[in-house]
């Protein structure tokens, strides 16, 4: 019964998150995430669990599967938009570099290639802009259909520019937060500069965020931008001011991260739509696969500070469960294994309850069921890029297929 | 010739923020400020330098001291909002209480009476709100006049509250930036509760302010408010990262302080007239009111900093030179010593060029022209007051005595 409260709450939790529902295909009713129905789908998966993720099937993964049999066929996502990319990073760089030479080196910290990766937020804003370039009735009425193209895509690009801004922000702020001594292997900047510097950037970063934002001059992508900066602050006191039942709780996590992760990536994603004059079915079709990958991403996230880059347990940096942060591998274990509940209670201070922690999660099904949870999410950013309005230029579908390509990355990363 | 020259700078740097001359009153070419004319009047302020401030005499003094008649008449300008800012306070306070206790026990640190003494912003904004309640042609043509009034109210309460926020985080960021371990006589926050919460309370404000800015759906005062928090960062990077030949210069420490100090009351004050549908002059002149009451408030605050309560020396605080910060009465003090220059270059690490540079600055007329200056400030705050449109209505006359009493309250506070 424990077990299935929590689950249900799990999926509460994000039925109440997601305002339209995109998840009903051919007359299903698993968009509609009713209780029964998701617990069954869980807990079929659960009776087949296995150490690898191979033990999945049913509708959704041949939905997914169709997903990565399109997206096979397309090229590298990122370089679809390696140029604009490009020039967005050196004007994110040229931008500290006007300023004072410490602030500048304390920014452009995060902004330096390999440490942020492949830009992940730009790269999905930029694709998504591509891909909802239809005409649009109202627009073509007016006769601004054309000539405009340009100009909104500068604004978009701004909207990848200020995503980017914002989230370096909040990660120099959670390093002050977090009083991390390391962030993906690399010296935090606080630990290398200080907190007040770390500080002082990120409130750098954020203000010309809110300078970028205003001068879009759109009323409606002020709004949205503004919610995913207080869901991001949200997110952070969630994690850092919890009571007991909240850490043993699913649905608080899941909430959690939204504010944490995908709020940022499925509001921008809206904007995007919101600056073409989309449909607000089409805008929220945008924030919905935004959502789900940023939540895919997440969890994905979750099982890698577990494992690392193979599939034992043990070899990830185990940085969440070392700060007495309990993500969702864990929460399932709870599930088959009450006896772990009161090892989470004590909050991981001592390093022996991490080792027991994890002889508990090895014995469950917490980290295939955290894997599976994503695929259902990185399911549901699929259909949401299928619902779109159908089209034929080819660079739509080029970048739809990207789009959908990268569900499959998220899955599929080892770091 | 090093004198004139700083002195030069700083009235250039004052001019160049200045977009609107107010002050060129009865055909004086004060307002441009022409470097000459501004030196003349300063050095002729030097010449007459005592220990007290009553060796000025002049034009702008006349035009002060009618102010000081005319405010004298009129109610304490707290009183006319009382109610309005008793009501800010509990919104705000119930904002932070709705979220977990220990965040809020965080944020409303500031929020409490006495700490933040008389809630100086809000109180500004609102009896700006009431100064500019005159009728408006556009609005008249629209019929929209009467009917708006309290809606147009309730939106301006919203940039009061908004102003507050972002004050208050910008204090809580501050704490920690200047690693603080006392403000305003209190423990500050980070030394009571830790850097990780004072990020995430002043974050939380800030986010907060954001989506009521948002509320707003105005995107000239988005834009206002975003350059005001943008100054606050600037500003307080200027204070963290300058060279030598920066923290001698006064231009420097003006920019400074506005950016630290005046920009946020200048903007919020245009934010007011803008929502009110005031004219362009009209809104400019409500932010050279802001701005030369920020500036003024700041300069004494710097001369109290030296003098606390007394009027001798090295009765204050002195929290700015013993963190290396440079200020006005010191920069004056440099004209006339010279020697006083290698002193701030040493960045007063040593609690003996505190001394030093307290013994200088007692034989200097430093905190005289300080306070000369912030006077001038003061004037031209009044200034622009008696510059907006005619009006007969009693509300709006008594704000705006109100208004003009608070430059004199600003110049004859000792704390």
């Amino acid at each position: 019964m424990l077990r299935r409260s929590i689950l249900s709450a799990a999926f509460r939790g994000r039925a109440t998150r997601r305002p339209f529902s995109i998840v009903a295909p051919r007359g299903a009713s698993v968009g509609k995430e009713r209780p029964s129905d998701s617990q069954s789908k869980v807990f079929g998966f659960r009776e087949t669990c296995f150490r690898g993720y191979n033990g999945f099937h049913g509708l959704r993964y041949q939905i997914y599967q169709d997903g990565i049999s399109i997206a096979e066929k397309g090229p590298d996502p990122f370089s679809l938009v390696a140029d604009e990319l490009s020039l967005l990073a050196n004007r994110l760089r040229s931008m500290v570099a006007t300023e004072v030479p410490k602030l500048a080196s304390a920014a452009e910290y995060f902004f330096k290639m390999g440490v942020e990766g492949k830009r992940f937020r730009p790269t999905v804003l930029l694709l998504m802009s591509s891909a909802l370039n239809v005409p649009i009735r109202e627009s073509i009425a007016d006769g601004v259909s054309g000539g405009l193209s340009n100009e909104l895509r500068s604004r978009q690009q701004s909207i990848a520019e200020i995503t980017e801004m914002i989230h370096v922000a909040s990660l120099l702020h959670d390093d002050v937060l977090d009083d991390a001594d390391t962030r993906r292997g690399i010296g935090s900047l606080n630990f290398v500069m200080g907190n007040k510097l770390a500080v002082l950037a990120g409130n750098f970063l954020l203000a010309r965020a809110c300078i970028l934002l205003a001068s879009l001059k759109n009323t409606e992508v002020v709004s949205l931008m503004a919610t995913a900066i207080e869901h991001l602050v949200t997110g952070e006191k969630m994690q850092m001011t919890t009571t007991s039942e909240q850490r043993r709780s699913m649905e608080y996590y899941l909430q959690k991260t939204y504010n944490k992760t995908a709020s940022l990536v499925s509001n921008s994603c809206k904007a995007i739509a919101v600056l073409a004059g989309q449909t607000s079915e089409v805008s929220m079709l945008a924030y919905e696969y935004g959502r789900n990958l940023g939540l895919a991403y997440q969890l994905i996230d979750d099982v890698l500070d577990f494992t690392g880059t193979s599939a034992a347990l043990g070899k990830g940096s185990l940085s969440d469960i070392r700060h007495g942060v309990v993500t969702a591998p864990i929460l399932f274990a709870i599930e088959e294994f009450p006896q772990l509940r009161e090892v989470v209670d004590r909050g991981f201070k001592n390093p022996a309850d991490v080792d027991i922690a994890l002889g508990y999660l090895g014995k469950s099904c917490g980290i295939e069921r955290t894997r599976e949870l994503a695929k259902e999410h990185a399911n549901r950013a699929v259909l949401a890029i299928e619902a779109l309005p159908a089209s034929d230029a080819e660079d739509v579908l080029s970048t739809r297929r990207a789009l959908i390509d990268l569900t499959h990355r998220v899955l599929t990363r080892t770091k």
